[in-house]
This record gives C-alpha cells, sequence and structure tokens, in this order.
C-alpha cells in the first residue's frame, strides 16, 4: 500500500518543480519596483510566517499629545504580508477626549470593531447625510470608500479599536493636514473653502503649514 | 455564390435567437432594483441610439452667482447608457473668478480637459502635498481616485472643461457642504476639524447647515 | 455675505434632485434580487446610521461546547451595510483547548487580529508549505485567499480574536464539515481522500453525515 | 466521544440558518433582472448539480453549410451555472475547409484547446502584427481580449476544438455580420472601411444586410 | 494653544516616515518593468505636477490628409500620470468629410464629447445592431467596451471632439490597419472575411499591406 | 487614389511609433520581478505567436501510477502568454480507476470538459451540499472559486479533459497534499481535523510528510 500511494507524489511533482511561479500570494519586496497593484513579490523561497505576522499594532499608542490619540498602520509599506491581497489593518487609540481627525482613504471601505470603551464614530455622504453613533465594545461599524469620517472618545476612559480595509494600500487623507499642515497657499485655501483667511493661517501656525 | 454563403445565417443563428442575454452594454432600467455594480439594464429590445447618447451637457451652465461655477454631471443616475461601463462625464462652466470649491470623488479617478479660457486646477495628495497648475485650452489634467481637489477660473474670461470619470457612478463630497450644509453638529465639526465655533456657525448659516 | 453664498445651494441643487442614484453605498435589501456583485440596494431614504452598524460581534460567543469555540460571521447577509463593499467580518471565541477547524474561504483573503489571551494560528500554501505562529494579544496575521487555515488556543486562558475579510460574502468551507456533515458518500471520500472508510464512517457519525 | 463532538453542530448552525444568502455561487435566474455583473442569483433552494453541468456542447455541430463550420455557445444566456464566475465555453466544428470568420469577443479573452485534426488560427494585434499557426490536436492557444481573430481548418479532416473565454459573457462581434448582416448603411460603410461599394453591396446581398 | 496642537504633528508623522509606499497614485516610470496592471511607478519624491498634466493635446491635429483627420491619444504611454488610474484621453479632429475609421479599443469603453463642429457617430453591437447619430456641439456619446465604432464629419466645418477611455491602456485596433497595413496573407484574409481578393489587394495596396 | 489613401499611414503613425506601451498582451518575462497582478511583460519586439501558443498539453499524461492518473498544467508560469489575461488551462488524463484528489484552486472558477471516456465529478459548497454527476463525453461542469472539488474515472476506459481557469494564475491546493505530503504537525492535524492521529500517520508514512 505504502508504495503504491507513494507515486502520487511523481505524478504531481511537476507542479512542484514547475518555474518560480506567482502563486498564492506575494508578499512585499521592498527592494523591487512597485506598480498599480502594488509591490514586486518576495522570492517564495524567503518567505516565511513572520512576513504574514505583524506585531507593531501590539503596543498601545501613545495618546499623550492634543488630540489624545494614536494611529498606528498596518498597510503594504509596514506589514509585507498583506502586499496584493486586498486587506490592511491599523490601530486606534484614543484617550477621553481623544480625536481622530476628519479624513478620508481614497482607495478602501474600512471596518471599526471597538475593543474598549466607547467611540463616537461617522461619516458624512455624498448627499451630505451624517452618519454618527456612539459605538460600544464590540461594536462594528462600516465606512464606505472615500468618504469623510472621524471617531471621537467621547466616554471617560480609554478607547481602543482595531480598523481594517478593502485595500492593501488604502490611503490616508486628513483633512487638517491637506490644508493647514501643506504649502497650499492661503489665498487658495479661502478661494475653495469659504474658510476666512485668519482661521486658516492660525491653524496653518499651529500644524506647521506654509504657504 | 449567393445561395451557399445565405447558409452562414443559420449557422451563427443561435447566437441570435438564444435566450435573452446579458450583453455588450446594460443600459439602465431605473425602474428595477440596483445593485453594488450598478441599475439593472433595460430590456436590449427597447435600446435606442439615445440612449448612449447624453444631451445635457450641451447648454452653458449658469454661473450668475456666488461661486460664478456650475457643474453639470452625466453620470448613471442621468446618463442610462453609461451604467456598467466604467465611465462617465461632467460639464464644468466657470465665470471669471469662478470656483468648484474643494470636493473629492469617493469612487473614481478623474480626467479634466480645458475647452475654453483657463483653469487653476489643483489636488492634494494623501502626504499632503498640493500639485496645482494653471491650465490652458486643451491641457488634460488627471486627479487621482478619492482625494481632494479644486478648479478656479484665475482667468478674465468664461472658462469650459469636460471632465471624465473612471467609474459610471464616480460620487462626489464637496466639503463645504459636507462640513456647512449637513446636520453635521458643530460640536462635532469643531472636535474633528479644530475650526473654530465662530467660523463653523457662519458657514453654516450661509449655506444653511443646522445642528 | 450671507445672501451671495446662499446661491452656492441653487447652483449644486441639481446633485440633489437627480433621479435615484447608486451612491456611496448599498446597503442590503434582502426582499429584492440578489446578483453576483452582491445585493440589491435598499433605498437611500430608509437607510439610517443602524445599517451601517453591527452589534452582533459584542457578546461573548458560546464555547461550552466539544470545540471550546465559538465563531459569529458579520458578512453581508447579516450586516447590511456592508454589502458591495469588499469587507466583512467575524468574532472568534476560544476557549482554552478551543480550536476552529480547518476551513477555507473561497471568496477572500483574511486579517486576523488577537485581541485577548493567545492563538496558535496558521494556513497551508499551494506548496504544501505550513505556516504557522503563536500570536499573542495585538498580534496581526493574514491567510492569503482560499487557503486552508485553522485557529487553536493552546493557552491556558480564553482568547478572543475579531477577523476581516477582503469581501462583503468571503463564504466558509469548513473540511470536516464538507467532508462528514454532508451527504458525501462515503466511498467517493475514501477514494478522493484516501481516507479509511473506518475514520469516515466514524467521524460521520459524529457529525450527522450521511451516504 | 459521538456526544460531545455533535456539539459542533450547534456552534456553527448560525451559518446554516442565517438570512439568504449570498452564496458560493450564483446561478441565473432569467427570469429576474439582470445588471452589469450578470444575472439575478436563483435561490440556492432550488439549485441542482445540473445547474453546474451543460451537455449542449456534446453533440458534433451542423458543418453542411458554406462555412463548412460550428460555433455552440455556454455562455451564462445559455448556462446558468457559469453566472458570475468569470468563465465560460464553445464548442467549434471545422469541416475540412471550415472556417470561423474574423471576430471578436469585446469582453474576454479566450483560451482554445485543438481536440480533433487541425487549425490554422490567428489575430491581429493594436500595432498590427498578425499572429497565427497551425495547431495541432492538444496545442493550446490564447487570444488578448478583443482582438480579431480566426480559426481555420486547412487539413483534410474534420477538426474539433473546445475554447473558453475570462468571462461568463464575453460577447461575440462577427466582423462580416456587424459589416454586412446589418442595416448599416453602404454609405457610412464604404467611408469609414474604404472598401468599395460594389463590394459592400455583393455581401450585403448574401448575408442580407440592409441599407 | 499653538504648542498643544503642534503635537499633533508627533503622532501623525508615522505615516509621513514610512517605508517608500504604494501611494494614491503610480506615475509611469518608462525605464522599469510593465506589468499586467500598467507601468512601475516613478519614485514619488520626483513627482511634480507635470506628470499629472499633459499638454498634447492642445494644438489642432493636422487634418491635410486623406482621411481628413487625427487622432492623438493620451493613453498611459504618452500621459505617465494616469498609470494605474483606469483612465485616458484623445483628441479627435475633423476637417469636412473626415473620418475615423472602423476601429475598437480592446480594453476600455469609450466616451466622446463634441466640442466643435458636428460628428456622425456610431458603433455596432454583438447582435449587428447599428447605433449611429448626427452628434452636435456638447452632445456626448459613449461606446461600450470592444465594439467597432466610427466617427465622421458629415458637416461643413471643422469639427473637434475630445475622447476619455476607461482603461489608462484602451489599445486601439483599427479595422482597415489590421486587414490591410498588415502582413496579413491575402489568402487568410479572403477565407476569413469572404472579401473578394482583388478588394483587399486594392487596399494593401493603398495602405502598404504585404502577404 | 494610392496617393491619397496612402496618406492614411502618416496620420495615424502616432500610435506606431510612441514610447514602448503597455499594449494587448504582457507575454511573461520570468527574468523580470513579478507583482500581485502577475510576472513583468516580455519586450513586445521579442513577441513571437510561439508565446501564445502551448503544446505541452498535447500529449497523454502518464496514468501508470497509483492514482492512475495525471494532471498537466499550462498555468501562467509554464504558459507565458496567458499572463494578465485571466485565464489558464491544464490537461486531466485518468485511466480507469483514475482520480483526482480533492483540491481546491483558491484563486479561480474551473470549467472542465469531458474530451474521452467518462468523468464522476463533484464540489462541495460552503453549505456542505455536494454536487456530483458522471458526465460523459462532451459535457461541460463549472466548480465555482475556491470549492474542494473532485475528478473520478469510474468507467471502464481511458478518459481525457480539458480544464480552464478564471485566472492565468488559479493555484492548487491538494487536501491530501496539504496534509500528508507537508511537515504539519501531526498533533496540529488531529487537533483541527478531528481525524485520528494513527491515519494522519499512515498517510504521512504513505505521502512523505513528517512533523
Amino acid at each position: 500500500m505504502k508504495m503504491v500511494l507513494a507515486a502520487i507524489f511523481l505524478i504531481f511533482s511537476l507542479f512542484t518543480f514547475s518555474q518560480a511561479s506567482v502563486v498564492d500570494f506575494c508578499v512585499a519586496d521592498y527592494t523591487a519596483p512597485n506598480g498599480p497593484a502594488g509591490y514586486s513579490c518576495k522570492s517564495p523561497a524567503k518567505v516565511t510566517v513572520d512576513d504574514f505576522v505583524y506585531s507593531g499594532l501590539g503596543a498601545v499608542g501613545n495618546t499623550s499629545n492634543i488630540i489624545k490619540a494614536s494611529v498606528t498602520p498596518a498597510f503594504d509599506a509596514q506589514f509585507a504580508g498583506v502586499n496584493g491581497l486586498g486587506i490592511s489593518a491599523a490601530r486606534l487609540d484614543l484617550a477621553p477626549g481623544g480625536v481622530v481627525p476628519l479624513h478620508t482613504h481614497p482607495g478602501a471601505s474600512e471596518l471599526l470593531v471597538v475593543v474598549q470603551g466607547t467611540i463616537c464614530a461617522g461619516f458624512v455622504s455624498s448627499d451630505n447625510t451624517v452618519y454618527f453613533k456612539t459605538l460600544k465594545k464590540g461594536d462594528v461599524m462600516v465606512y464606505p470608500q472615500g468618504l469623510l469620517h472621524f471617531q471621537l472618545n467621547g466616554g471617560g476612559t480609554q478607547a481602543l479599536a482595531f480598523v481594517s480595509f478593502s485595500s492593501a494600500n488604502p490611503g490616508l487623507q486628513i483633512l487638517d493636514f491637506a490644508l493647514f499642515k501643506s504649502d497650499f497657499p492661503t489665498e487658495l485655501i479661502t478661494q475653495t473653502t469659504f474658510l476666512d483667511a485668519a482661521q486658516v493661517k492660525k491653524l496653518k501656525g499651529v500644524l506647521g503649514g506654509s504657504g
């Protein structure tokens, strides 16, 4: 019995010894060119389980700052194993009063799960409806792709959430940074947002923008 | 010769008389359910050339208003023929000084071509770099998906541009409308944007927002 | 100032009053037909924030059973808001010794984050390499689409993980259920797996399979 | 042992009894609306193995005609099981001298395998290079999406090929039929192809075109 | 106030300083390998606004030729900024009597907007229906992916249209060039199109085909 | 006539002489980096018709082995021409009593056509329904993506089938090999499959697994 079944090895061995194959996964090789679909693939021979495990979300983020919050990404640029797999993650820590300011992910929908504390989370749709709710531990919320959204800890205790994205490279555009931590000329900002110049200059001063 | 070749008709006729087919196109049937990929398809028998032609972008938009600009969409909701085809369009009219305020299209990249006048056009990337330039007639600019962008007529003459999108349903989120023409509570806005409450209330007053 | 800016309302109102639009999201309408891309969309007018929030993952799953584990899905069939958004989630509870048996998700990659305890997690690739590791709290692991994988609580304390998927409808094929909780004829199983008939019958007896 | 393991049934039963799910497949329901992604799904309860098996390609096609060839499709319009799965098939029978005239599949790449006889098969690329070769039994050829291609039996024996497509709905545009078996006005054809009017009228006469 | 808010800079700086990232866009690097999804990405540090602006469509095309027409592409091969963004463009100039001969884009749907003059535009569907109409200034027409279509200036004035595509690399197969400006053997052409050999040879003579 | 029409050459020549283009196809260059979308593209200048033709499926597979079967792939790793085209193929030879053991393709749906003999073919869905049927010559069966399936020759004559996939790189995970021809620790297997350790060790012995 052993002898005959062993022959299976020979039959399928053509799969094993075929040319270097684009296989089940494409762990990012940060030293080779990248393209619209992601990074080049690391040689399968060099891939280990550690390419599929990311430990960078394990530590509590530092929330001793003005927004009393911290965001830690595990996108393809940080977590090589998700390259090309259409998924990625991030960790959100919010101290009481902490906030993740209005932002979008240009390339992905987001799913948030509250692990600790409560979080007031919301987004605005194309027809200017604001959907928001205070989420408790274990609640899940989804933000459709590309829409402005925010997270806020209105509770009295530290909050923790894990979020995931429908892309390995969701992108992140923080509204305040786009406007006030860039060299976006103040005149162009006031013309395209109707904000007062004084307001723009004040926030540029704080966030370090120029122009 | 005529007789023999005519037999071709019989051979391929199975394609012609097969069951109602999901064919080359899917003109929107606004009366049937829609789904994530778009509207249901109109019966091919009812489709005419007019389903593939849209005349709503032919007229000059009315720019006698405060932003001195007008945007006219030809998305799948207006132009049934583009349903499911991954493309759509819009017309931009900008009087001198006219502006299309900062906005995003959550579901598509955009390509703009200047047909008349000059337009200062720009976008902000995830790393807070502002890319902008004054475009002249015939210039084409592309805005990557989901990023904040704007158009401004800084010239002395009426400007016209046609834009197209990499989706039949690109969406449109205008920053000022999301914030100030919605019922987004002022306190939440100030917390998630760091704008002053007075600034928020002023613009809400103008644009008709509540909360 | 108020009067002039208010005119913006008129300019963009064409977006607001256009035909029922395929918008930013497509909350599942379980009463209408579904298709390859997901469920039909609920009328936007009936959508509320609760469509985007799912509370079914909040409760600890019941692990008082033989596998000492519990899996609670938040796929599009349970969580209407993720329909068409390319993302979904599930909750895993594993008591000490608990196991989620070998299974695949035919339609999605999976990302697991350990929230409590430790979990031995692994998958097998097409070239029969087994990648597994004991994950601690905060560790993230990704399983490429369609590959056999498992989770096991080898630690002494209750474990909790949240997983997300790169599809709103990832599917779930549990190996033991496919073989032994189905009406898969025993003779066909033995022929296509080389398992002994006695082994097959034993597990069918336990899991309730027939044939 | 039997009692304890049986408890697994209870744990995972939530998957079994959840709401009507968009599952692993979406067998076409020809009586419900279709959309850009394909037909609506038949209720899983009504699906049988026969939905996944198509016997319409089993019979030799009738090649007693002028092109001495026959094409039999198994697209989603004929084969309900492939709906939404991104694949479909067809059967080609070519008597000696038989030909499948120049045509394109607007929505798919094609892969041909010769099962009997020899077939001269070719396509033209965007840069007007003609790639063609006489294929023998067992040879496989791929035609990139949307390009003009043909099959011809230059051998002395009946030929048979099976082809498959990278879409459940590849479409089929036969050049001669588009031009000469339609109501394409002769004047427009001559203007857009530079063919002589006499040539156009001759082939229209044969194929039954008008205009 | 300034001091505290400034701390935001520190919090999010991990996004700024993370590894070279696959970001919002992928401007084509023509010197690196390309793949099925497009060209490799230029280093973000070298990207400027000019990568997103293309001026090659600004000049009127030369229509002093037999077809009295000119087509100028802005595909990813010419316009590096559209690489990977699913959109591209072209400019069409047609003198009175000018024609863009029957052609297909194997990889994209097309949307045409008439900017000047009138254009008779049409396409043929898989079921051999011809959809055509004379478009006036401002009219938009869509051609579903991969179908034969044409543009013709039947009016008395110069016409101009801008077209866009649902792909950065739509491809272009001009029917006459595929047949008569290639080395497609005349015998194969006559066999696969039923055109007379004399007709084929005549047009090959004109267009420079061989074989 | 010849002189005037010849001018067409000049008009469209810009397409011909434009920069190295990502064109209609992307024949695999196995010496350059690969990425999530497939291999890098071979220079178009080096592409010949032989890149689109694969002869490796022409020979009868060797079925003089214990499973009395042979599987020969024509994936992108073997058949350079299918790279990026979303389709690939394989050949199945089954002697009487031959079997292709339970397996999945993590990245593709599969379509099988029986060319010779009879084949009992089946798959198991996520809800543990087994769909199987004995197929005769000319029958086609489709296996939805990622599900366990098998082929078995229960007839008295040699059987031959060609299969195609909805991806150039479908992957292949053979259940027995994943479990018993790998270094999957026996204890982990028994814990995650409920198979008896003796059964696991027996099959590992036969197939060469360790652990």
